[in-house]
């Protein structure tokens, strides 16, 4: 089955996940879309990130996709199980890949998570790691200005250190040994968090468990692609179309010719 | 006529404009909108802000408005002369009452302006101005990390004075006299910002000359509302109510006891 792996975001930090499937699977084709126009997801209710989550899926299926992933936490969180029961088409999100890579990161069993506000007050993670094993310590924190900082380029800036400790200073008296970056924007902030919480914490970016679950998911249904198919990639996006190409041509591994608008909510 | 006045925002900001016309216009009747599920607006495209409120003029004209208040800097820089057009109801801004009061504020005619990346690049300050008194000289300055920095609560904090220096540092070398804050979002930091750009420079905070512009405006075409008329007030957002409504609390001299939740892509 050559069609399409249909990846969506609320904006531009799902290609990290996209790169990542990329890697993993090269001869699966992907449709991107970002929802540029009404980002960011991590201040909104359940009821609207499913909603819109719901016309993303519909454009995506309009594409003939085989495959849909959620390359943005928020919406995994809250609306993944919502979309499961609406598509017959397999639906994959962030958080149980992301929950079992820190199990396989964690030896203490004390995991730290980080995200916007709605994916932390959701819960979700927390409950997957305790389902993969109830003795789990969870501790989690809400980190609502990482996004912005991200987005206003201030990676490696004296700001974003004070926020980082901010934000992040109550995970040292847990004695966490892993981390995960609950948000597709975090990993960029790989290095003042790093430098913040010490050597002895994992950083875990649910991206790479994302790639390889979509992996083993087409192999047991047999919807892999061939091995000799050739990849295409199709980017889309709600507004902002010429932004959105020029961070992806920085992100990504191959060029972005194109990204095409569209008007989501009449799906 | 003591039909209501629509005064619309993309979020919680536009209620410090709703305060100044309770104060000025106390006996009108209000219709607020606050587009909390698409907020921010300030890093969309022209085209977005005005489907979006072309959207939001919809849902006013049919709760039975007689005019409209754009209490949003960026909708009003970008969207205003096409509903200006589209409309037969009279439309306000917030960008032309904001102009005259600063003005009237200033004597060096050296002005400076901040609002978020849209209003900042439509460059609609600068073009009233000009109209107003072609000899001003006009220095602006996007501030994109203001509104989530107050959303984050961090009003009084060492990060917000670090971005206030930064943002604004510029500004210091033009000499200006009055600074408008345009972004309704930015009357929270007075504090931080005043102490940064000293006691000479006013700050313009163009709510209170959008209510006086109401007040004409309606005396002229004789559509006030009659002296002993009791105002009403509703309020309606697209998402999160609750949480709209904690803030509106805190905001409004009067009590908001009821927040109605509206599908807004559906007007």
């Amino acid at each position: 089955m050559n069609a399409p792996i249909g990846v969506f975001d609320s904006g531009v930090g799902g290609l990290t996940v996209a790169r990542e499937i990329m890697r993993q699977l090269p001869e699966e084709s992907m449709i991107y879309f970002g929802d540029t126009a009404r980002v960011p997801y991590g201040t909104k209710s359940k009821d609207t990130i499913v909603r819109y989550s719901r016309q993303i899926v519909n454009f995506l299926l309009s594409k003939g996709v085989k495959a849909v992933v959620i390359a943005c936490n928020t919406a995994s969180a809250l609306a993944l199980a919502d979309l499961q029961e609406l598509y017959n088409v397999p639906i994959i999100g962030m958080v149980q890949p992301g929950a079992i890579a820190a199990m396989n990161a964690t030896k203490n069993k004390n995991i730290g998570i980080i995200g916007t506000n709605a994916t932390i007050k959701s819960g979700q993670y927390g409950q997957y790691l305790r389902k993969l094993d109830p003795s789990v310590t969870v501790v989690t924190k809400a980190c609502p200005l990482f996004v912005p900082l991200v987005e206003e380029g201030l990676i490696d800036d004296r700001i974003t250190e004070d926020m980082v400790s901010r934000y992040l200073r109550e995970f040292k008296q847990y004695d966490i040994d892993s981390l995960i970056l609950g948000c597709t924007h975090y990993p960029l902030l790989i290095n003042p968090i790093q430098r913040f919480v010490g050597d002895k914490v994992t950083l875990v970016n649910p991206a790479y468990e994302v790639a390889k679950t979509l992996k083993q998911m087409l192999a047991q249904r047999d919807m892999a692609a061939s091995e000799d198919h050739t990849a295409k990639y199709e980017y889309y996006v709600s507004d902002m179309a010429d932004q959105f190409l020029s961070f992806a041509d920085k992100v990504l591994p191959c060029r972005v010719d194109q990204v095409q608008p569209v008007d989501i909510e009449n799906y």
